[in-house]
């Protein structure tokens, strides 16, 4: 049989430099260190990506597949670099990148009764390596705000509504997602939950009434932990509020750490 | 030129009648009846299709195209009739159906001050025409809802979240959006506003603080306006709140009217 | 400490019966069978419902919480049947109803190289149980279409693009989602793959413009499939092709088979 | 009646300062220029922001919500300093930030036959006020893209899809959308369109066929365009195309102009 030609290794029309190509929406099982379980296996959403010379027309899409089919490793910052070295060296790049998204399960006890249940939050690792390992945590966290002015105005009452806490944390070694799960959650006028008997939903109302939140509270709340993050080498944190007395959002960013 | 041949037109290799056939994701200028300023026109998202008989291979998916745009009427029920008749005459079928989505934006006052601002509502329209006509009016109108159960037993507030009414309607004959919205924004807790200045804020949470409602309260509500409604034939209303106290939402859902 | 008040155990201000009421976006960890592999876990989404009479304001939200974590079973319609009948059970209701979301891993050898990679297709089970459960099953299958009309009329080559088949299945006893990915995968004028070398891609290319076929053509096949399947007691095949000479994407549905 | 309390003008418990703070999904109507028709209205979708010293509790939310209500302003690089400038001093911050989606009506005539339908394109623009102004403008725009690889080693035939260009680009001055999105659709394979009669379908066909195109050269084609553009300071283009041989796509970025 002839050899098929390999378009791709040509000369392009237009030699300009190409930041990166590469392929998204692949899903695949990724194995993550799960506290209480030793391992969880999620099936994650990943993209892959590598820069491409002016002189070359095109990648190789079907190497990045190979190349994640064949990584096995439990997720981490060495492991990312295994994946990046490997895609480096199979499609001939200076630079690599990869992205996956997954939701990761933990068990939440109630916090009156004696009830549990699980409980999923999005989570997201990318890493970049070009002369260095440029690795990012994204954690997505639900809590429940309380609204400070509609609580001091108010003869009786306050809006509260569910916030989303999105942290995107550069790291440089391995960091655990409870770790990162519970610092955010304790920025909140409360933690949300996934099941709550009737004694923890009147535990959770006082709770959060007791401390009530605008999103610019929970931003720096998540701001000032995440700055005494011995592993959190910089940091963006976004709060995101479903205001429950408007159809629009409010939401406040806080951009950190030494790496900023 | 030689005739181009006409594939759609030859028979399938398997004899099966096609219940619809079309395209979905136009989009298009459409012009609504607007209580307050006569005209409002918006960017729709439109889908139309037609049944086809087990004897034709294909329909004429451009004729599709061809006929939404020369169709250039307001819409309610008789120019959704119209679209439909032609239709099926342009596409030779027996059944046609044709469905629009689009944001309905509305001049919405504040409660206590004298601010205003516009809101968008989700609507939709969806009609079928075989032997009759059967025209669905959508609408979503979010509220706020406080808990009941949480106001009841916690010792200070009661967590409150933004929820959504979703209605469908069977109609025969030109309903105001503005009146189906309205009722539904009175069958919340409070209606939730764009523009809220300190007094309103005060108003909102006060008012919402003395109408605690689920959203099996909120539903019924709902159905009982739409049943007492003299232009709604039958309807599904469903309600989903974004529950503050937990990142999973809560839903109601009732069927009623007099075609149901 | 004194009890704490069953608000929802109330009478209700307006007697309307309630068609269903209950929880959505629940994430929790769900057993599979897997033809390859034995078991395979996939953290699914669930939304879970009952009824509810005149008489009573609330139903009680956390139970569905509580059963759904108690409920470890493999994924089958006795095991539906079980946590439905648990639901029933624990809301006092005469109907439950169930519904999950899910991404199923499959492994999958390219057509001509000695390849293979992972893809996941979007699944789901729902039932509902009354006097009878009535279980369906939902698998969205991605396909390659070479357009038949562009094919016959152009001097040289036809538009193709990816199409989506989803088919919802009424079953009573346990189907392979292999055997009804397969037969949707036959549907098209060729699979996807998430691994093709260039022996490959000359492979699917060949194939698929040998076996053009329309979004009726594929929708037929579909059906005629599951008019033979055994267990498909009744089904509705959507097929969804996005169309690569439009930016709107046509779609053909055929409802069928004995449960019509 | 005796002053509410300002609780957003207290002083935080944390003195962070925030990068932004302000809401999110209000909808409005835009009037934007429109090369055909003079002026075009749309209903936008939009985010603003401003910086909030660690000196300050919380910003005004509903002032942002007074101050996009007030701004009746055509869509432009002056109009949006405007809109700017009135944020910063009704909020007392020292940058603002405003971001707008929309979808763009063009009537587009097919490309053989006397046909024409509208198309609608999905668009952005981005702002802030800092020391300096700096205005984005997004559009993303649908091709067609014929593959290269597949049309040199199959027999027959070669896979064809639909690509998505989407185009960030830093503007100082006012840029007609019409010229953008001519400028990307001149760079696929061929340009999609909303109706193609049979004539028009062979026209596409046989014109992407004898311009095949892999992301790589798509994305060199669209920036060589803009590098070339007068009014483009800087930009950012990706193009992806979702690959009708899988289930995932195909991306490229490259970053370019002055502005770099």
């Amino acid at each position: 049989m002839k050899e098929l030609a390999d378009v791709q290794a040509g000369a392009p029309a237009i030699d300009i430099a190409i930041d990166r190509v590469g392929v998204r929406g692949l899903r695949f099982p990724l194995r993550l260190r799960d506290r209480a379980r030793g391992i969880q296996t999620v099936t994650a959403r990943g993209a892959l990506g590598v820069d491409l010379p002016a002189s070359r027309r095109g990648t190789h899409m079907s190497r990045f597949v190979e190349v994640l089919d064949a990584w096995q490793e439990e997720l981490g910052c060495q492991s990312m670099r295994n994946l990046l070295e490997r895609l480096r060296e199979r499609l001939g790049s200076s630079r690599a990148w990869a992205s996956f998204e997954f939701a990761y399960l933990m068990r939440k006890p109630a916090p009156a009764s004696a009830g549990a249940a699980g409980m999923a939050y999005d989570c997201s690792v990318s890493a970049e390596l070009a002369e260095q390992l440029a690795c990012t945590l994204g954690i997505q966290v639900p809590v429940m705000t309380v609204c400070p002015c509609s609580r001091a105005i108010s003869a009786v009452g306050a809006h509260s509504q569910r916030a989303l806490i999105r942290m995107k944390i550069r790291i440089e070694r391995f960091v655990w997602l409870e770790d990162v799960i519970l610092l955010a959650e304790a920025a909140g006028s409360s933690p949300v939950y996934p099941l709550l008997k009737r004694e923890d939903e009147k535990f959770v109302t006082e709770a959060a009434f007791a401390s009530p939140a605008f999103v610019e509270d929970v931003a720096r709340r998540v701001a000032a932990s995440l700055e005494a993050h011995p592993h959190a080498l910089a940091f963006e944190v976004e709060v995101e509020s479903m205001e429950s007395i408007h159809n629009h959002n409010a939401f406040a960013v806080i951009r950190g750490g030494a790496g900023q």
